[in-house]
């Protein structure tokens, strides 16, 4: 397999798009653009008694995606060495067809399938719970510094990126030829995301200003990420 | 057990929360109230090489949550007499606390554990198939009738809502009180989101006017649901 082959199609059976394999994308680059753009992940894992799935906040370093939760959660706990799915999916508006059955949405989203390990290295947990906590905000190095106790109650799981996909449906709607002269309307409606004004906490003494990272979030489309990065 | 201790415990252990228990509820009517609010749900399915979690339109009758997809589709059918886990998530905003480890979302979700069946009577699946269909945006009754092509290609499962749970975040931060009186900020950023202006296909025929539903999306919160629905 040729490097070409190794970013355009999918990296196992497994990840290979059946239903609507036209919109999947393997590509490494698109698979993190989504990962960049959602808010939370939903995970899955199998317990004795069938599948859950959690929504949970990650974070990805480009090869590897990042959880973390109580050391006490014992759903969360369970991904260590066992197989999960992490599915992030942004929603960017309703495609109505002039057929109910041809409804969709414009969406982008993510799948990644995978072994779920722990990170034990001390240098690579802290990097981790940063990429987690900054991925929507950078906020580690504006808070107070974690203290052993919060350090030592956390998991941190990685998943590899390797064997992941992604799925993208913009544009219009897909009708049927034979339906494109009715009377039907069709077209789509896109949902408009914004960070609204900051709401200080209650508790919160006077006098004390928001890190500029967040002050720069107000106004801002959620998928454009951290204010770092540049809007699109 | 008696009627308040049914409606105010969960049906099963398994659906019991354990993390943030506080946080959660097996109200029927806290768990409707969210699924009528959500976009898109996030279906767990266990396969021979693992979990999967797969983005979905859904519908509810209050007993029943439905899902529709292509019969043809391998992973869907699966469903049918296997346990499956159905969340939906609804992002209300960020939750910024003095230290990263309190940062949290305000959000509202709904697990659903239990075991698909598919809805074979014909009059049922085509209610259920209008209540997926009209649960963002009722367009089933001026879009185009199903043909027996296309309801003979659909699959329609259900899964009973006996086994559910809700977990609510809202309000500001819980940080530690040694934080309190820290120089650092503490807040909530609420997500804002609104249906935009309608964009008409470009294979519409002229002079065609939306449908009053479609047309009353417009500047609307999704959370509010369909517009024959009173904004909350």
């Amino acid at each position: 397999m040729n490097d070409t082959t190794t970013t355009s199609g999918p990296a196992s059976d497994r990840v290979r798009l059946r239903r609507g394999a036209g919109r999947g994308d393997y590509d490494p680059t698109t698979i993190r653009s989504i990962l960049d753009a959602g808010l939370i992940a939903h995970v899955g894992v199998v317990t004795d008694d069938g599948p859950v799935v959690v929504p949970m906040a990650y974070g990805h370093d480009g090869t590897d995606l990042f959880l973390h939760g109580a050391r006490a959660n014992a759903a969360f706990a369970a991904a260590i060495g066992s197989e999960v799915c992490v599915t992030v999916t942004i929603v960017d508006g309703l495609i109505l067809a002039r057929a109910p059955f041809h409804n969709s949405m414009r969406y982008r989203s993510v799948v990644v399938r995978g072994r779920g390990a722990e990170v034990t290295d001390e240098a690579a947990r802290l990097q981790a719970l940063r990429l987690v906590n900054d991925r929507v905000v950078e906020t580690w190095d504006t808070g107070r510094a974690p203290n052993p106790t919060e350090l030592r109650r956390t998991l941190v799981v990685s998943v590899p990126l390797a064997e992941a996909s992604a799925k993208v449906r913009a544009g219009d709607p897909a009708d049927e030829p034979d339906d494109l002269d009715s009377d039907h309307w069709a077209g789509a409606v896109p949902l408009v995301q914004r960070w609204g004004s900051l709401e200080p906490s209650a508790d919160l003494r006077d006098g004390i200003a928001p890190p500029s990272a967040v002050d720069a979030l107000v106004g801002r489309n959620p998928s454009d990420g951290p204010t770092s990065r540049p809007v699109r």
